[in-house]
């Protein structure tokens, strides 16, 4: 099949829906959104870095690339509207390839109705390359910042955290729903979801929040799936990247209902912490409390 | 600089405008969109096959990946409002090349009044990456597709074609202000711009108007850059891509005045052909009649 071919089936492939004007093979896609503020956030992941296509295989990379853009879109309360899809394909096998990405993705699309509306397919002789861009309409409360922390608020999580790299961080399900029920039953202070493990991205909440927070070592859920090795099972909770569950924060109030009414089907919130004013990221053990970076997951950094 | 801090300078360098809230640090931005119908288009450049990077430098490069996703705006008769973009560094010199690269994108994203509104920034051991999604607010006469030519409309391009590799490809500045005027002055009924060369994008048009078309050979105006070798300077106009001019369909009338007025300043709109009922592409040479394959510069697509 050429090129040409290809890029056609794959158009055609693309959704249309009652949101979504898509002139197959027009330059751009229109969109009628909702509400004038639109929420837009683009994530790129590279074979060998966020993923090994040789392990994971297409269809897992291709959802876990809308995946981790919709959880963007939860962490601000957001509901998806669409998405579009470049991707930089391998030559050899490369038809087979982009028909598995594609459907990876479109298994997701349905189920957070998010239809594919445009792309941008290239081949060349370096390893995969996947950048999606998915715009939002805000939910019920509005755009949910990481900067309306209080002092005393709870820091509430959803499900439990470590281990992703055992396959969660491939199947993992972005908390949309979620974060639109939470908004049913309390508005939300500032939300973050946790791509970069527990301690980093609570340490952003702090940082955009102006505040400081301290976490109880005892209250974190630990995933099943963590293994004790030279870290501990709760150095694994606090540092591990790509749970991708939602950190937020709460009126005491609200954080005290949410706890007793536990009301997000199927996903447990827990309470692991509290803002305060003092800066600075702070784990509580048993009553001994010392000091944590607010780091997570990190790359190394070359200079030349 | 640690990515952590690297990724930091980004998002502070990210521009605020009256249209756009960014949160910085956010995990998505918050734009404000003037009309409910949303211009949204995505390309990927990698370097070896959009651009050599040694060659060109970051500055230009920067440029021409926010260029020609504004081309794309331009081709929709839009108003650019907003920009993301994703890039995967190489791992060696990382943050003067982010930093050349950024330099590039905001000239042009001041010039066209398009922020900068967030990205995903990543490093690697592969080549340069980029990937920006633009979305724009559609202009007077609504968004222009490429399905509505009809036979007996005149075939329109702004400036020359050909040659582009000699440095157009790199430097070229993107139609917008050429397509918001236009539509002072008519309302034209199909657009596209010129990155696959003449033949092939008047294919495409001529495919979604369900028409053919017939070019004048005499008529073609051949770039300066054009350097005859073992194609002719006119096939050099027909096939070379990336020229990033607008072809345009209007109504005979409407032809007319704009051939005698010019109203485009410093930019020659010139009549290349005509649209018939009859399908295929056609081109006219002294009175002699041949048919063209649609099709411009294509990658050459390898199967397992």
């Amino acid at each position: 099949m050429a090129e040409f071919e290809y890029i056609r089936w794959v158009r055609e492939r693309v959704r249309s829906s009652d949101r979504v004007r898509v002139g197959i093979g027009d330059d751009c896609a229109i969109l009628d959104v909702p509400d004038p503020r639109v929420l837009v956030t683009t994530d790129m992941l590279m074979d060998g870095v966020h993923f090994v296509l040789a392990d994971a295989g297409p269809r897992r990379v291709g959802r876990k690339a809308l995946a981790v853009n919709l959880s963007d879109i939860a962490s601000m309360g957001g509901r998806p509207l669409a998405a579009v899809v470049s991707v930089a394909l391998p030559r050899r096998g490369t038809q087979q390839l982009a028909e598995e990405l594609l459907r990876g993705m479109e298994t997701l699309a349905e189920e957070f109705a998010c239809p594919l509306i445009g792309g941008d397919t290239n081949t060349w002789n370096g390893p995969l390359v996947l950048s999606l861009t998915v715009l939002g309409e805000p939910g019920p409360c509005g755009p949910i910042l990481r900067s309306g922390a209080k002092p005393g608020d709870w820091l509430l999580v959803t499900g439990s955290l470590g281990g992703s790299l055992a396959g969660k961080h491939l199947d993992f399900t972005p908390r949309v729903r979620e974060a639109l029920e939470l908004q049913k039953h309390c508005t939300p202070r500032a939300m973050i979801d946790l791509s970069d493990g527990l301690a980093g991205d609570v340490g952003h909440l702090c940082d955009e929040s102006h505040c400081g927070a301290i976490l109880a070592a005892d209250a974190i859920p630990i995933d099943a799936a963590v293994q004790a090795d030279r870290q501990t099972p709760l150095e694994h909770a606090l540092r591990d990247g790509e749970d991708f569950e939602l950190a937020i924060a709460v009126a005491p109030e609200d954080g005290n209902r949410l706890m007793r009414e536990q009301p997000l089907p199927g996903v447990r919130l827990t309470r692991v912490g509290d803002f305060r004013a003092e800066l600075g990221l702070w784990l509580d053990e048993g009553g001994k409390r010392r000091r944590l970076e607010p780091r997570g997951y990190e790359h190394p950094f070359e200079e030349t």
